[in-house]
């Protein structure tokens, strides 16, 4: 009998995708970027029924009418958005994505953000190598993290998570989220994110991206937020107006940000790159080998369960 | 009413430091180092009641001989190892520190230290601005800490602290103590220290320093730890066999280090600046404006009380 074709989009490490194990199972269909897709010959294209998909390209209607039997899309992370998901629904395509087994590694990395920019770590390593401690004795005093008042922005999963490591730190949590969750009575929550931003220390972004976050965490936030106010910012670029961050970082509004994700990346804007307030990463958030293992077999195992005409384990929200 | 003198040593920070204050209650006699004592002149030496102490340098029997009116050495810090307490005690000078005030900072320290090794960040800040993700894509896979199992070598009051941050990473705490400590039953006590090493996955250490401690962790405890381990070193640089520690970094027979304190501070051994795996920062442990403002206003309590006639506020253990 004939095996099924998928096609893997993307750039994947090599734990990140078992290919001997999807060859056992499937035809496979390989591509480094979506754009590339007209490499591959139409009959082919024809047959594919599923796409393990990680990329930052766009994947919409576009796409789809060139593979008149996919029945899945199944996703390479938590995030999605440039999937799009109502296209998909129109193809009678389902999308599944890869939640929880991440959460862990990106709430560590948004608590070591906020300890880089509060402890001042960059400068830390450097006053070592530049020979300043020998010459001048302790470096500059920094900030105290434990004790004070963190603001959640988005109070999904990943937000939770952080929530949940904070407090072992002491520190005293209030939340935004669209509506009030069913957590730890002692979490505060808030309807404005300029509230929330007023009462506390230190700020998390944690929400979803795409089109309805864009630009959420606005001049008015950083203002609230305030001088002696660090923001993290684990979730998406889009979800701040990285032009207000960027003018609250160079005229100090803020004390400092800790940043994992941008716009337009990985060409960033080459102003974060001279201030001295920020801690900077990658988009490493899940880049563990660890998680990343763990993602490639929640991709993996959707497919595998979809396309065997059963349940697939993690459907994004919108199609359940 | 003449003032009672005291003398204050050391390289304070404003904000450490309130010297109106002193000057309100006492005559203050100023020295940045202990070396320089014989700047003062005798008659003034010998009125000095109390040493507000901050300092690296040997404090013994030589000059507590030139203090003859000394009741009191406040030292600002939990370690005193340069004090000579057997000296302080034959010529009934009363020795405090500054306990409990710095914990919070340290114990966050300790955590950032895990995550600078274990998530790659100067590595991930590197990859930013040496291009690297705009030519390559995504940097190098890491190393996941929740879900991990931790070990802490010295549960006082700091490894407290940082085994209470770890559990909230869903990490399982182990550790080794000279004895089992009255702590939560899922915390797993070791007698040995290399035994304790083999079963966890990272190690901290948060011994006191002094004699007792030299090279605590020794090639032995190093080897157990193992190749995919990483050592986190908070308390003194002496506690490690260095050079043992330096051979490990260098044939990668452990993962890495975190170490925010080394033997020979400032003048710390260069080979540690050659090395990938290690995340270094210049004896910071407390080095916030918060911690460091309590702690000086612990230091000069304890010297008020003391010198009041009242019970000083926080004598050192061997006091009691």
């Amino acid at each position: 009998m004939e095996k099924v074709s998928i096609l893997i989009v993307g750039k994947y490490a090599e734990i990140e995708c078992n290919l001997d194990r999807f060859r056992d199972h499937f035809n496979v269909l390989k591509l480094s970027d979506l754009s590339d897709i007209n490499k591959i010959d139409e009959p082919e294209l024809k047959k594919v029924q599923a796409i393990a998909f990680k990329g930052h390209s766009t994947l919409n209607s576009n796409t789809l009418k060139k593979l008149p039997s996919l029945r899945l899309i199944s996703n390479f992370g938590v995030g999605y958005e440039t999937i799009n998901v109502a296209d998909a629904k129109a193809a009678n395509v389902l999308v599944t994505y890869t939640p929880d087994v991440l959460s862990d590694d990106v709430a560590d990395l948004a608590l070591a953000l906020l300890f880089g920019v509060s402890r001042h770590l960059l400068q830390g390593d450097d006053w070592i190598r530049s020979g300043s401690w020998r010459e001048k004795g302790e470096m500059p005093l920094n900030k105290k993290i434990s004790g004070s008042t963190c603001g959640i922005i988005g109070l999904g999963r990943i937000g939770f998570e952080i929530a949940k490591r904070l407090e072992s730190f002491k520190i005293k949590i209030h939340y935004y989220s669209r509506s009030r969750k069913n957590v730890s009575q002692k979490w505060i929550y808030h309807k404005s994110p300029v509230n929330l931003a007023k009462v506390v220390d230190n700020l998390f972004v944690s929400l979803v991206g795409g089109e309805g976050t864009r630009g959420f965490v606005s001049s008015e936030v950083l203002d609230a937020l305030g001088p002696r106010g660090i923001l993290v910012n684990i979730s998406r670029g889009s979800t701040i107006n990285e032009t207000a961050l960027l003018e609250a970082l160079e005229k100090k509004k803020i004390y400092g940000a800790g940043l994992d994700v941008f716009e337009n990346e990985p060409n960033i804007n080459a102003r974060f790159l001279s201030l001295k307030n920020v801690f900077i990463q990658p988009h490493q958030g899940s880049c563990t080998r660890e998680t990343r293992k763990a993602m490639g077999e929640l991709q993996f195992q959707n497919i595998l369960e979809c396309l065997a005409g059963r349940k697939a384990l993690t459907p994004i929200p919108e199609m359940n």
